[in-house]
């Protein structure tokens, strides 16, 4: 997702700073112009808007709060966009931790996918004090083809993000958990793909991972990992604010168990190799 | 569902003979241009093809075997259309005992609701003999948009359909959860489906659904029972062919619970309400 916000924002006209622990993703980076800076700190220092797109709240603080980590080289009124799918609750405290340095957080997570990030066509959900918002439109507007403000306090638009991942989870199992049934009966997978697609049952996730499913091609461009943690979180986040979620638990119990099987590092696609595995034990 | 198969045969100038238990129904046929009948078998005797548009086995049964039944009035070599949803079991156990009075079954259940049926625009999935389907394309082209032969298995097409319900029940359940999650977090509902519709959270149930939940109007298009039988089909079929189906088993429990909390006669989108009621309590 970063190299294809990095282009989006290239594109655009921005003057772009990057780094990444990764030395080949930080070169791809620098390839589609971007400068590099050898750590989070160097990069604050040089620049008012500064966007994480990192996996986790274990990245977001070893990036902001680590060895030469960005937080004490923010410049004064920074601005901090946190495009990950943290919890609600870990954003709401990362806001006041953010706030006490001067600087603002904008709680920004996206969706859509590193394709989508390339062409600046992601959605991106928004939340956050409407100042800050309204210096970064620029920003968005490169990142995204959908900017939504959902709400005024930094965790709102992560309470968006979980929410919607939980579906997505909970749509994907759904879909693999059909599919490999359909083929355990005898079915044409592929006529059955088609058949849901055109009926009440076709979902936004079993339209773009089934097909690949089908072929075959479980190359990770979204590893099995992420929606598991991304489904944990909101049956997490659900339980935090008392509310049952039990489809949300059923997907969480199928990711967890397909990353136990060994499809954790593949594309989450492999849910359906997970199903169809289990019929057949 | 019926009468929009009754108006779109008309449109296409077939010959249409309607039967049905409620007199409102079937007065409503004949204004769209059928001939009543006062039995099953009284049309059965007139017809070469007849379609079944009933909510489940046993109203099959009624209308087949029961008192003035079209089985033993059915003209040689008729076809029986048979377009409920049922267990891809019982529809088997159905062909051989219309086969052997000398007629034959097409299993062809439908998708798409009261008002694509009007239009003829409703997804039709088809199996069984192909001698026979090839005699039915006229009467499948004037019902349905788009037609799927899905097999040559009376029963073939029922499994399409019970694991295409699978998952619209899943999406829909899952839908209904995340909404009142989020509602219960304070956040806008309407804004949510807006975002979830432009995410990877979308499905096709929450587009149809969610947005007649947040409207309050639960005036049923689809009874909250409908999908309830459906779901329970699946499950049920899952376990005979040896597969297990936790996602649909929650979006099962789901149901029945609704239904207990006395949602049954309602559209299905009441499942929003049964969530946030269960929330506040």
């Amino acid at each position: 997702m970063g190299l294809g916000v990095v282009r989006s924002l290239v594109r655009n006209g921005f003057e772009v700073g990057a780094r990444d622990i990764l030395p080949r993703a930080e070169a791809a980076a620098v390839a589609a112009g971007a400068t590099a800076f050898p750590t989070p700190a160097a990069l604050a220092r040089e620049h008012r808007v500064v966007v994480l797109l990192v996996v986790n709240a274990a990245q977001i603080e070893d990036v902001l709060f680590g060895e030469s980590g960005a937080h004490a080289a923010l410049m004064p009124g920074a601005i901090v966009i946190v495009s990950s799918t943290v919890a609600p609750a870990y954003i709401a405290t990362l806001a006041s931790r953010i706030g006490a340095r001067g600087a603002r957080l904008i709680d920004a997570p996206v969706s859509g996918g590193p394709r989508r990030a390339a062409d600046g066509t992601i959605t991106i959900m928004v939340s956050g004090e409407g100042e800050a918002i309204g210096e970064c439109a620029a920003v968005f507007d490169a990142i995204a083809g959908r900017r939504f403000v959902v709400g005024a306090r930094a965790g709102d638009a992560a309470t968006f993000k979980v929410l919607n991942n939980q579906l997505a989870a909970v749509n994907l199992a759904a879909g693999a958990e059909a599919l490999a049934i359909a083929v355990h009966a005898g079915l044409d997978p592929h006529l059955f793909a088609e058949v849901v697609g055109a009926s009440s049952g076709a979902s936004w996730m079993f339209a773009d991972r089934m097909p690949r499913a089908l072929a075959g091609d479980y190359a990770p461009l979204a590893a099995t990992t992420l929606l598991q943690k991304d489904v944990g979180i909101a049956v997490d986040t659900a339980a935090a604010l008392g509310c049952d979620a039990p489809l949300a638990r059923a997907a969480r119990e199928a990711f967890d168990a397909a990353v136990a099987a060994g499809y954790g590092a593949e594309d989450d696609a492999s849910l359906l190799k997970y199903y169809a595995n289990r019929i057949r034990q």
